[in-house]
């Protein structure tokens, strides 16, 4: 009889193996031995406040590293805490583990503590949800969530263990054993979609090329920069497609971004989905005729929305470097002379100087632009930026510029408040051990920072270099002044009157 | 054509009808103006900081009222952020409503606003759960959801509303009319299983009442306290069933609760489970032979985990009086000078004794039992109080006293933390608005106080009567000290030396 | 150490401990054991040709002995089989009990045979849904599933057991003990209610009582039966609440159905669900200020689709025991010589006399009048009649008298084609063990009879007498003829194009 | 404004715009109008006589043809008749789309007619689900089913339809217009994993290739054929993988598949998955140390079960066309004089010789090797061979070749009983209408025959050219006979007895 194992060693020793680095979590029973086995392990653990701010933050270690973070979650409501999470890293396409201890198997039907059927209650966040029916099993069950995680479309995986799994011992010999898969594949594009997609850019009057989070994610920065600066193609970053090419590159077109979307001719997808923060690729947002070049590494989302024009199944990085070649075969380059350059130069300078002038309004109350305006100019950078609210978010991802990718972690796809705080931790994590002296930088709105605002604790007992601002408008929402709202009531549409109350309330806020 | 009204007024007026009260939200898009309009029919909209914390408060004031409350949620996220709250409040079979927005429905499909699939997520915590298809349609679904979360076994529903539903009209003759429906119906019990409960009851020689959280929502104490004070049998609470009888009445065997539940022959079991609070109602923390009398209004719930001798569907109150009258009947009296009481008694004096001597011990770092004593000493004895935590929770239950029903609100059945901030401010506007004057108590954890700590901030805003207390005892766990890990790492089970490290670990912290 | 017993034999005994009698099943790995250990056990196993039958068999013989029957089957598509029948039995609220094998736990995450989420995927058709951790903890899933299948409002119950499981043993002192639980407890009516249904029906001018498959399922016949007959009370019986008061009885106005439910001024609803079976409840088909007095065992079914004036949470049978001793008591009795009963009567007897002119014209082809007139008068009248189908049912029930309770299954509450031949199986079934002599007539209709046709050859293996009766009304729809259509299509609104195209095929056929 | 279009009249001309060409089902309300306007459009309609058969047929026609078919099916038991369907479908990686009808949506919550929540208990069988909004946005939710349907990995997509919104009408200018998308993309590989499967390859001693499902599917027929001629290594192809390259190629090492497995050194798995079927790729079905190169569409199929030592995530045919062109480049062939070669072609002698001797004794009970030993003598080559059953499937498998692609359904991955009437349905009428002349052939078990055997009448209807077998075997299991069982019972293991006596039963049948 070989050695016993315990089955939270042989979980701690599986993560690690897979490539898994970090742990975010809030620990009680049954999981408070899984967190000390996972130490012994070498997997940094990282204690928070709110269950909530721990999947935020190990989904945004996952964005960044590429290897999803895990959070480990008690039973119950620890693990119904991150359904928002699991639903962000799933909708944002990053990958992520979730490790959630159970009540134990045979008090399952008669009241056990916290007891709820956890893997089917996960289910609809994840690509990947399963409890390992033995401690022998367990690794086949990490080695399949993180693949799950990371390849194809990255997302969300759940492993569930009841308590007296996590009690138990195995023989060493009779653990499954399995090695560490490799990096994701990369799905390479059909030649003849190149070709399609080379023709139609060749004849655009009006190109421009979308980057999107997936470009980021794909780590294709270095290619379609050069693409960028050798072709000319005015383009725009998605929010956190910033700084995939800087933002301050010249063929930047971000502050014409409503002109640059209405009248391109041909628009190149990379790695940005046609949903609501692109208006859906319709008209009026877009010209009726536009036609897309869409490159997605998932098949199913070609065409959603639209009819592309030339729909690619491909990672971003590899079609940009067959795209690279071929475009320098040609010698193709769309000279700043042309027309929609100058349109598009116009527009910028003038929506530019407009911003401007409010920047340098600093009457009180600031106007958003002069807070930013003024912001910009101190932090570094280099900075990774955090942000989320509403205004305060929105006119601070125009005024704070990205010149390196995976800089910018914000509410995202999901539009999900509350992630500031989770995000932020983990970036400082991040620069504190990939890329030393780095500061991060967390922009909230006064409501947004409601949601996890206690994880400033966290940030102080770990020591972490984020600097957190907060812009104060008035956010929080706590009913209107009913004096004043009957006051104004006499008479018209209810809808109107309350929107007039409305603004009067939030304006003796401000 | 009849005057149009606006969904948002329909469902407003709609649930004011219904009974229901105090909504509690975070609001956004597209739930604006539906605020507003609740708002304008009367209902009292509490702005929070975190959907979480508004969820536990929702329900806390359903437990309150008996009326459920209201928990207004934008779509996505602000949905998700429930899901905790939602399960704890239909595992506490507690009255809840859940309101939310949810994206357009002709941008369902394409990557709508923080589209997912509303209904089908919540349905796993819901006694009902909808989406209106019309705006006429509102006043049937409203009615079926406070109907469905408060009769029978309480629960949660849930009410979805696309964007563009929420900003809908319809003439006013064509929406769906219904009045308020009555009160819950109760159960009366079988005559025949009133008979087998008296008989058992007779001829118990070691009887014991456990008083649940389910006599307390059916308000029975009143004649629950003329049964035990005329027939003088000993009984314990369950945690939230606290105060239905008084901790202070001379038949509360509370500081004698392992011996009499293990002891007892006989168990009248009155609206509480036999899950793990209870220990599952089994050997060896009961006697192998007792006998149990369960009364429970879900008939469902009757024999689970072990098989009841008499088992009756009722709800409690109906079934306390006719007991009463039965008892009364035939002048039974359990007298204290039976062998049972002398034992009980003695045990009692003997914990007592026990605790106050640790009570009175106050060198530093202070033990539970002097902080909770000492607070004890100063509280007004008919706050409500609040509490959550491990330890923290744990003693100051059997420290603190409650003397009134309904007045003990903490992690309850399903053990979540966080819950404690939204239930202070729940007691606290039930208090404002109908026990004026009445203080509000919430002890906390350090660690626990993590979770919704922020929602001090809403405290201050209302101006509640809260008093905070926080029990700092170094409950907070960031990982173990690396070092003194690798120094006792030596040799030995890997199990023990983490568990040393990690009391080693605690008690620096202490 | 005891002697090992093997988890097949575990199931088997807990299952006839529990008062299970009847299996349905189709086997094959993993359950080829099991079913002969159910039947070592003194379980009666019944092969049949689709699970989907199996299942409709399960659970007929649960409707007609209150005992849930079990519906065994295999893993994945076997167990996928049976949700159509499990959907039909929670909507029937008809107990059932299904046992699915399932996949090797250690063949999960790879492709196990079958593999499957077979718990998860059976919850939205269960009360109660699990899988049984380890052999020792059967008796516990078991008695709860039999439990919840039975208590409160009668469903359905799933246990999964992984082959495994299935394979595995256990020493006969580490299984968990539970005993049978009694018979599903009653719920009793709160008197005051009593006293306002009283008072209703007291002043009612046109009352009426509608009879329903809870009424039927209640045991409550004897008392019914007393009841209408003093009373002398218009009744309506709906489709399975036929025979609890013989159609034959004076009392019944089914013949005036339509009358009756649109003229009413007070309806005691025993058992009855306001659903699309009787109009919502709603005008035009009922009076618009129609007084209801609704008796349903379940307290969230109280005022659904429409507020009742009374609405009781009460098992049918204690209600009508305390109606009909307090009516008694008053010596109520609503004579025929009232309106009400002159205008029912009269609409009765003009109903029967058109009906019974059909009957008579037997010219080809057949009209369904002509049939069931005819049938009814050789049929014996205590028969079982299963009957399924579009007109032939509808028809069919209003042309074949019952005079006993339970005495008719049809396509019920969910309008299950397909339900006919597993219903009459179960019917000759329960006949030959409990009523032995008596005859099963089974009446489809020829698209009907295709869904499990097959299911002759069971009846022919177990030598079952069933007569079964196809009314070939050319309802197999196969498509239109697109000649005929063409020549139809010249001009006008496509669908009545349409409409005409397939009366004119039917026709054709017929 | 613009003329009205009826909303059975979008989705038929949505179905048919998107290449959906064939309808199965069963109507009745709400859909009797839907399959009108759907043989209005083109669409081919064929009624059957059990949902699940429509269901199967559907998904059949979308294997064999590439482009879903579609299964039209009324609300609630309807729909709930084909998830074992959906299921199949899926797990088989068939495209397929369900149509179902569903409750009005005004009678939703008051017990409409057959209501359930049909979208979300179709979400666990399908890719995509959803109930378009309005009958404006059907071709935006019927474009994307069809993709999500087809695109990737082939699936199920559900579509919802409320009998609303059937009966709507919208003018035609509002219709949301979306054209055909192009056939799937066709993801390449990486270059570097050719390379790595080249050498792999150029290095084997023992060579495999196993050609799936997924090669078939892909339609990679030609230059796997050539490939294999080429190169001379051995393959073995999986039950539906059959006849891509013919079982009669010189290649084809079917008859010595058990030796072929456990000794090849290399694998070449293409478009198969590492399943139950394919024993999980593991020790000792295969050698310890055997090297998989895996080439799968889905880059979380790769390294499922076991780690591939080359995962590429591509489609068949680009991938087999890179390794073909780069094998003839450097001249690759695997002689047939090499061991491996030699010792397969022992083994294969060796069991055809055996196979051989059985096929020749015809002594009654005839054996399954005599039956299809003399069946594949009189079939038609170029058949299609549809088959279930247990060991009728098994062992026909083995004796019936096939020397063409996609022509062998079975009961597939999901291992379904039932399938072979709907697949031989769909078989026909694919040949009827693609292959004239061309001849299906089902082979059933006696057992299996029963789930569908109905549909006799629908081939019957349709005159369509099968001709089906059944293998009585006596595989029906009614229960044992209990006095051949009491017999056996004097003593031993309980398992052995209860084997015995079914081996007896099971004879005595046969």
């Amino acid at each position: 009889m070989s050695e016993e194992i315990s089955a939270v060693q042989i979980i701690a020793e599986s993560l690690k193996e897979q490539g898994v680095e970090y742990v975010f979590g809030i620990i009680g029973i049954p999981v408070i031995e899984l967190s000390m086995a996972m130490q012994v392990a070498g997997l940094k653990y990282i204690g928070m406040r709110n269950e909530q701010s721990a999947c935020y933050a190990a989904q945004a270690i996952g964005y960044l590293t590429g290897k999803p973070g895990a959070c480990l979650v008690v039973s119950g409501p620890g693990l119904l805490h991150v359904t928002g999470g699991m639903a962000n890293a799933q909708v944002n396409c990053w990958p992520l583990i979730v490790i959630g201890g159970s009540t134990n198997q045979d008090h399952e039907g008669i009241g056990g503590f916290q007891e709820c059927p956890q893997v089917e209650l996960s289910k609809p966040y994840c690509k990947y949800a399963a409890r390992p029916p033995t401690a022998a099993l367990i690794p086949l069950h990490v080695e399949k969530a993180v693949r799950y995680a990371t390849y194809g479309r990255p997302g969300v995986a759940y492993l569930d263990f009841p308590g007296n799994i996590l009690q138990s011992k195995v023989e060493a010999d009779k653990i499954y054993k399995i090695g560490p898969h490799p990096s994701p594949p990369l799905a390479y594009p059909d030649p003849e979609d190149i070709r399609s997609a080379m023709k139609l850019l060749q004849n655009a009057k009006r190109p421009l090329i979308i980057v999107g989070k997936g470009a980021a994610y794909s780590h294709s920065e270095n290619i379609l920069r050069h693409l960028i600066e050798n072709t000319n193609i005015p383009f725009l970053p998605t929010p956190m497609g910033k700084g995939v090419v800087p933002d301050t590159a010249p063929q930047c077109v971000s502050s014409a971004r409503t002109l640059a979307l209405q009248k391109a001719d041909v628009v190149l997808l990379l790695g940005a989905r046609l949903n609501w923060i692109l208006h859906f690729g319709r008209a009026p947002r877009y010209d009726e005729k536009v036609k897309i070049i869409q490159v997605d590494l998932c098949a199913e989302e070609l065409h959603n929305s639209v009819l592309s024009s030339v729909a690619i199944q491909s990672d971003i990085k590899p079609f940009v470097e067959h795209l690279f070649d071929q475009l320098n075969a040609v010698n193709y380059n769309f000279s700043s002379h042309n027309d929609w350059w100058r349109e598009l130069n116009a527009k910028c300078k003038k929506n530019r100087d407009t911003v401007m002038e409010m920047a340098m309004n600093i009457s009180q109350p600031l106007n958003y632009y002069a807070v930013f305006h003024h912001m910009q100019e101190v932090i570094p950078k280099d900075a990774i930026i955090v942000s989320e609210g509403a205004n305060t978010m929105d006119i601070g991802r125009s005024m704070l510029a990205n010149i390196l990718p995976r800089h910018r972690l914000d509410a995202g796809t999901f539009g999900t408040m509350g992630v500031g705080p989770g995000f932020a931790i983990a970036s400082a994590l991040y620069c504190r051990d990939y890329q030393p002296g780095k500061k991060v930088l967390c922009v909230e709105g006064d409501s947004a920072f409601g949601f996890s605002g206690m994880e400033i604790e966290t940030m102080v007992r770990y020591n972490l270099p984020i600097t957190i601002v907060i812009v104060n408008n008035g956010g929080i929402y706590g009913g209107f002044d009913l004096e004043v709202f009957e006051s104004m009531r006499s008479e018209g549409d209810l809808t109107q009157v309350i929107n007039t109350a409305n603004t009067a309330s939030c304006t003796q806020k401000l």
